[in-house]
């Protein structure tokens, strides 16, 4: 597979740092980038199946999105502005035990769409039917983390260990890690087993931590101990991992996550429209946790945005802190790409650099809310948009180019199959 | 002028409530609009200047940015997570000092291409020298109501009196009220001045009112009363107007609002920017009181997309409340169409209906953020964005579509002559 080339463009590396290359080329070999840099120093000539303009737009690493369902999509709008309890019983769990593989299926790759219009090049998707995913994104050419989502009644720690097997000696775009749907929907015992599989495969554990206040009571009155105090003593991060959501973390919760390096992934615009809290990102950063940012499920959110997320990571915290210099716009976008990137261990899609993956997005810089250029980091964390992404690419190969797609599959289809998933939970 | 005939489109009128028209037709005759309903009732033939296929996709009024300051989008990201009084002394103050009638001309025409794209047809804008904007709105064809921002500083009742006038009595596409620019910032008489021009004429009076706590802190200390209390007292509302952020009501207030049937525009981007508040717009919304949203300006947003201020609406009350069910769906895109365009007294484009102006937009359902429709008005303000706009029109002629404009005016030569705002700051 022939490289590409992009020249003329802006480039933000971030690796190392913020400093944007201006003039600058990116090269592409099969799956990798063979060259980033300024265009005096690049290679000359070159076998290219393509050669991209830039015309000065930006080069960026493609976002992470660290926690979602991607699956859930058919849910959409179809149980707002409800209380938590009445969502969750009455629209959600009935239809998912109606969701079958076909289902999971064409909601995944309904997800991939949205996931490459916001410059999204990977996620880390906990939800049912792990062979059904990975078809899915594979298809698709889109690089998916799955985590395990085990619970009292649903997977088992015989299907954690086949999926950890199965799941990472496939496509180098979809690996697997072990996890827990929550302390609450999780007997001790199911823990300890999980945690027993860490130990034998010295692999991190990842589950939803602390997301509401509820939660962490009802965990503190069952065992004396916080969700992340049972996993700890448990011994579920003896190999590292992490949360999602991580709203309600104690002091010594946080000196749990941040001497043994795990990782918090946030999930902003889902914690407000669930009504759950602001999760005191700035403190956690002040300790030196890796964090990154998630959309959460389509059904909680709605969107799958990257943008969205990253105003309201900032916002939230200067909100709370009462402080509008709460939260610089380089620490969020560090987490929404490489701090993510650590947290789902894709640590070769984290910069541009040589050798690293190709898994990047363009950024339109000619867009009224990109205009003018005072600070490019700062247009995209506070005024960026999906409208501003011009392409996205994953390993090398462009799936979304100005408004189309190239995932092996017309988005029309996607759609229809996706309204059938809707009509189907419809019958009886 | 001949019309355009929109067919296959699901319409959401808004006229008296939510329900969508499927299979419908919109017909446009000059500046407005001559039918709406079912396609199977619509006139037959007619000579249209073009007809569109809308292929099932959304129309719907236009949405009104109800408080912004247009001109201050060459300041976008100069200066973002600082403390409000440097950002506004340091940052703010000394460039806008340098600004003349071409810096905010091309400013306010790259405010324009934005509020395209989202959708927006109108907005209610407080800057410096009006015929400037109005010269940049009136070319792009664009829907603006001005509002003075007079204080102790700039503008006088003199320059009011004029603006009303001549403002008033031009373009269609153009209006002007009465305003301060805070209470803060305006003494006493020159308030007194307003109100007695208010009376003359016999028309509203707007400003920026209990944005921060602050401000409602330090006019309780000068009068013994609030912001709202001394604008009633002096007679500033005798003929209706309102209050642009209205973070810090006392129930006072809330009762002279409610009794003068006053508006609120709230601003939430901004209030969470800057660290300001959230606004109990809940409460508001119980006490009968007409609510509009605003993007505020660039320069504290960053980004004027009423699609994040919608999410942030209905995000931040349920975050507030406590409860994720606050604030349906349905009643923040009220106030994103027909609420902003009773605020800014354009109640001849507030809905879809025969005889009303055709402002409006058409929303393409196809978008992966847009599926599956299981709830049309809740896709639109919980995972709805810029990149679904499709088209927007005003007064019957599009002005956006596809991605381009048909505003009179280049894109590229906006964006160079704002850049070039932007170097002429640097310069001494």
């Amino acid at each position: 597979m022939s490289g590409i080339r992009f020249y003329n463009a802006r480039i933000l590396t971030m690796d190392g740092g913020f400093d944007v290359i201006d003039d600058g080329v990116l090269i592409t070999e099969g799956e990798r980038i063979s060259y980033v840099g300024a265009g005096g120093s690049a290679p000359a000539g070159g076998d290219y199946s393509r050669e991209i303009d830039c015309h000065g737009n930006l080069i960026m690493p493609g976002f992470k999105n660290a926690h979602t369902h991607s699956g859930m999509t058919f849910l959409r709008s179809l149980a707002d502005d409800l209380p938590l309890d009445k969502w969750l019983n009455e629209s959600i769990f009935p239809r998912e035990a109606k969701l079958d593989d076909e289902g999971i299926y064409w909601s995944t790759k309904l997800a991939v769409m949205e996931y490459l219009t916001s410059g999204i090049t990977a996620c880390f998707d906990m939800y049912l039917r792990p062979y059904a995913i990975a078809r899915a994104t594979e298809e698709c050419s889109f690089r998916c983390v799955q985590v395990g989502s085990m619970n009292d009644f649903s997977q088992s720690l015989e299907l954690q260990e086949e999926w950890l097997d199965r799941l990472n000696s496939g496509s180098e775009l979809t690996t697997y890690m072990l996890g827990y749907h929550a302390e609450y929907t999780t007997s001790r015992e199911l823990l300890k087993g999980l945690a027993d599989l860490a130990e034998k495969y010295k692999v991190p554990v990842w589950g939803h931590n602390s997301e509401t206040r509820g939660e962490v009571e009802g965990c503190l009155e069952r065992y004396g101990m916080t969700p992340t105090g049972i996993a700890e003593e448990l011994g579920l991060f003896n190999y590292g991992g992490g949360g999602y959501h991580c709203v309600y973390l104690s002091d010594e919760d946080i000196e749990i996550f941040r001497r043994r390096d795990l990782s918090i992934v946030t999930n902003p615009g889902s914690n407000t429209k669930l009504a759950s809290g602001i999760a005191p990102i700035t403190r956690y950063l002040k300790e030196g946790i890796n964090i990154g940012i998630g959309t959460d499920g389509p059904a909680s959110n709605n969107c799958l945005d990257m943008f969205r997320e990253m105003f309201l990571v900032t916002g939230l915290q200067k909100l709370q802190n009462k402080d509008a210099a709460s939260m610089d716009a380089n620490d969020v976008l560090y987490m929404a790409t490489v701090g993510g990137a650590k947290a789902m261990r894709l640590t070769e899609s984290d910069v541009l650099k040589a050798g690293k993956y190709a898994d990047l997005t363009v950024i339109d810089l000619t867009k009224p809310e990109m205009q003018p250029v005072n600070n490019i980091t700062k247009n995209l964390v506070y005024s960026g948009s999906k409208s501003d992404v011009k392409l996205t690419m994953v390993a090398g190969k462009i799936l979304y180019e100005d408004g189309r797609y190239n995932i092996g599959e017309d988005p029309d289809i996607i759609i229809r199959e996706v309204n059938k998933v809707v009509e189907s939970m419809k019958e009886n």
